[in-house]
């Protein structure tokens, strides 16, 4: 299947549109106003010299080409001349960077000009250019004006030159490039793009190691590398021999979209992850060593990294492998981390942002104006303006719906309506208007945390036929066709494997593909002290001033109250106390304090 | 009152002879030839030159003054020539690099000549001196020769020479020779190392503060010290106005420990540390960040750090608080320390040994050899080797008991022999044997984690007359006197404060002093999926094979088993399983694996 382009999809729903148009009012404009105070886009004006101040940082490139790609998105569904000039003098300055042989890197071209392609593997190199050439592609798709596409068409070839089977060997510390290229290649058609992402991720982990070479070759021992046998960049076999997530989170992500756009095999890699690795949230990237994967299960909530970028990037990754396959284990993780562990980085306000997304918090943990690492922030603002590419997908003239969000398609031939106040509510209306009577299939995600699901097309029962998770619907539609469908979405209690040994004996609330926690704010202090007793009747509350509109989970809880000693032989005594859940996304927009997903339970 | 010393202390028991037999018969030679190897005994003989490897560490210095506190307080009570000799080698290599005007630090002698107290702040210099003056009285003490005494008062002559109230100001960043010049005034009764340790003491912390004018002398800018404000170093405030146990934990308690000898109020800052900071196992300094005190009640299990330095300091300053006011609260903290915390740090071979003891493990952390940083093995090679210091008191005839362990004590006109198989049995029998009928008070401490006692003497029930939890008996003695006391020891359930948020929802066992765990090799992997039922019936074994001979817990737990999925609707199955704990300061010394001491309840 292939995603209908967010171009074709109009989202107008209570949920996303507010974030939606937060993302285009503030947020763009925030990352645009700190990449201009850092010097990031004025880097591209090439005029620093050496001894000066705030030399250009080698993934400065990439943060202005997020901001490039996030706001040509954000052009080519909401028009705005403002925003439109911005974008074509960011795009011009980037343009004027580039080097008569194609080359186009700041950091490289005035800080180490004799250092290009000297270290691949910590350098963020071919990963800026892929940023480039994504916010290239973008920008194309979105204006129709090709100049920066060709400039990164140039960039491209310079790099095919330059890499390949029979020219130098290599390929980036921290992929990017090669979802990049896989993007360039359908916009332009031109193979040899596929081709050289292709070698990238095949010559990735071949020995002899190409990181061994080139760090002798810089006269360093290969050895000292702080992350031994390069599995922090997935590097430490062939991607093909990999088959459990290692490494920087969103290094891997990227580097798994790339195979799934391949058609490498990825299931085991994805097996591993959701079955060892994942946060309730959609987090990944357990430690903040390495921002990484860490030990099966470890799943610290205080100490979880839980990168923004990484749960973006496993959204990402999810995306792709359900183009290949309809099934909606992946739709669940993308679900699981887009309203959670993504949703949770930024702020209501859309101006400051969570790098880390841990699940819990002794109140220190607060979102930032913006970082000297600066990932996360545009990574939100490109998600987000592309958000219409997730929900469907189409096959000939076959359709699913991914993900619920009221919304309208206008497809050649077929608009489709979807009324929902999703994740609210779990009632979903689709109108179906074909131009002309057509026999096809939709398909209908049915979600994982979803026990009773029922079907009506017309007004009429229909049972569910299930392929992979999602409620198939072949007939002949014609335009008025109605299908409703109710997701029941009462409070669920969710429990962790038990080798989740930070979670044993606890309990997670969650309610449709929404997670909640526990705030200081709501329950007072020392949230540990809280056990949700497992009768407790969970009871909810649309409260539509709180949040920016959410639904709030009571219940009753009892809480420890102890004495001054520290120790002693008897247990605590226990008071009932009203319980309070807000949907963990909306978590630190309110007063300062702690936070807690996983509530002990009993 | 007064500490009797352990020279007229024979222990002669099942739990602490055989450990002290290995202190002296393994550690003590393990520690001497670590320090052998590593250079650090050879550096006092001056020839390390410039270019070579392995230069004389800052601290080095202090290591081998431990060794050399330790073999004295050994040959005190265990005469053996071989160690004798190898002694005395080392005191005259010692004294041999004392420098003209007095001066002995190795360091400072042969790598950094120019630099003597230029950074009293980082470099340990006082310190080592500290280390050297204790090493030098107990050398005295233990053979009589003066030799390392005179050179240690030249040094400490030397020193009061260069630092007071009218000479030059400073004060060292590691606590120690305070205590050190307090033990120097008491063996030599000369005033002026009482007057240089209260210069010291009240020194610290003072405005203008004089690390900030040390490090502006070397050209540093004193507020880059990656420890601000100096409560890493307890020098912050003035030592009179400090109320809350704060920094680095071993420099705390060899602070604190000079206050109490110096009879400042330390009552504030004891009561912050137990009611606030203290692991149930008399582990101090929460954090590796700065191996230090943390956040109030922040007792993470698995991330404790708590040094075994640090819980023999606690063990030195318990005890000297004790000597000022018998008061239990003092000694249940030095024993808990001692039977916990303290012990856990040498491996039951005498040769491995933790410096950071959790109380939780995932099967990572194990005793180790030798360390860089070596403060730890020859600690508890000095603690050990004296160890009767801390379980009589005496003022004037009147006398108490502050541990049960058994052994004899032979003073002037009283022999006073205890007979118990403490800590694995509450019986206790003390035959008291004056040379002549004389009237005097026995205080037997009356543990506080004890329940229920009963005192007999010469077989009539006594009624408990308790001070300050110390049963009080004022008789006139005579030889052949029996006093027996019965403390019942059954296994209790031990609940932490709920603001303790790692505890919450858990139990930890103890049995009279000694705390629990649970091993992996014992109960499986995954720990924290057992959790122990409150109406679980607890029963004890002693087995006399494991561990150098136990007594372990026994009782019926649950244990939850999961499935594959990360995550559920259900809650996880629980099977009935046995659970057995054994004592924590004997974990780690079989087959690697996890290790738990805060059991889940329920």
């Amino acid at each position: 299947m292939e995603a209908v382009p967010f171009t074709a999809v109009t989202i107008a729903d209570r949920f996303w549109s507010p974030r939606l148009q937060t993302n285009r009012q503030v947020t763009l404009p925030t990352v645009y106003r700190h990449c201009q105070e850092t010097g990031r886009i004025d880097a591209f004006r090439l005029n620093w010299k050496p001894g000066q101040p705030n030399p250009p940082h080698i993934f400065w490139d990439s943060d202005v080409a997020k901001w490039v790609e996030a706001a040509s998105y954000s052009l080519a569904t909401h028009p705005d001349p403002d925003l439109a000039r911005q974008l074509d003098e960011v795009v011009d300055l980037i343009i004027s960077a580039q080097q008569p042989d194609g080359y186009l890197n700041t950091h490289y071209t005035v800080v180490e000009p004799d250092k290009r392609w000297t270290n691949l593997r910590d350098c963020h190199e071919l990963y800026c250019a892929g940023h480039l050439i994504e916010a290239a592609v973008a920008h194309f798709q979105a204006t129709g004006q090709r100049k920066l596409l060709d400039a990164l068409c140039r960039y491209a070839d310079y790099i095919g030159q330059t890499f390949g089977p029979d020219k130098k060997r290599g390929y980036c510390g921290h992929e990017e490039i090669e979802l990049a290229l896989v993007k360039l290649y359908r916009v332009t058609g031109e193979r040899r793009y596929l081709d050289l992402a292709r070698y990238f991720v095949d010559e990735r982990g071949r020995q002899p190691h190409y990181f061994d070479i080139e760090a002798a070759a810089r006269g360093e021992d290969p050895t000292k590398f702080r992350f031994k046998n390069y599995a922090y960049l997935q590097a430490h076999v062939p991607v093909r021999e990999q088959t459990r997530v290692v490494g920087h989170a969103v290094r891997a992500m990227y580097l798994y979209s790339a195979m799934a756009d391949l058609d490498y095999p990825c299931d085991p890699l994805w097996n591993h992850l959701v079955t060892r690795q994942l946060y309730l949230t959609g987090g990944i990237g357990i430690t903040n060593n390495g921002e990484a994967f860490g030990n099966d299960y470890d799943l610290g909530n205080e100490t979880a990294y839980a990168e923004t970028c990484a749960a973006i990037g496993l959204v990402f990754w999810s995306h792709r492998l359900l183009q290949r396959n309809c099934d909606r284990r992946y739709a669940d993780v993308m679900e699981r981390a887009l309203y959670n562990g993504v949703l949770s980085g930024v702020a209501l306000d859309g101006q400051k942002f969570f790098y880390e997304n841990p699940l819990a918090s002794t109140g220190h943990h607060h979102r930032k104006d913006w970082f000297g690492v600066a990932c996360c922030p545009p990574n939100i603002a490109r998600l987000f303006a592309s958000l219409g590419n997730y929900i469907y997908s189409q096959n000939g003239r076959d359709f699913a719906v991914h993900l619920y969000v009221q919304s309208r398609v206008e497809l050649p031939g077929l608009v489709l309506r979807q009324e929902t106040d999703y994740p609210w509510d779990g009632h979903v209306t689709l109108h179906v208007e074909p131009a002309a009577e057509t026999r096809f299939s939709i398909r209908l995600r049915i979600p994982g945390w979803c026990r009773r699901t029922t079907l009506r097309v017309n007004g009429q029962h229909a049972p569910l036929k299930l392929q992979r998770g999602y409620a198939v619907i072949t007939r002949r539609w014609v335009a008025g066709d109605r299908i409703e469908l109710d997701l029941a979405m009462p409070v669920e209690r969710v429990y962790a494997n038990p080798r989740v040994r930070q979670n044993c004996g606890r309990v997670a609330l969650q309610r449709g593909p929404v997670v909640y926690c526990l705030e200081q704010t709501d329950n007072g202090p020392d949230l540990n002290a809280l056990s949700l007793p497992a009768t407790s009747k969970l009871t909810t509350r649309w409260q539509p001033k709180l949040l920016g509109g959410v639904v709030t989970i009571q219940g009753r809880a009892q809480r420890e109250v102890g004495g001054k000693p520290l120790y002693s032989f008897a247990p605590s005594k226990r008071k009932p106390v009203a319980l309070k859940a807000v949907p963990y996304y909306a978590w630190d927009n309110r007063s300062p304090g702690e936070m807690l997903v996983w509530i002990r339970e009993g």
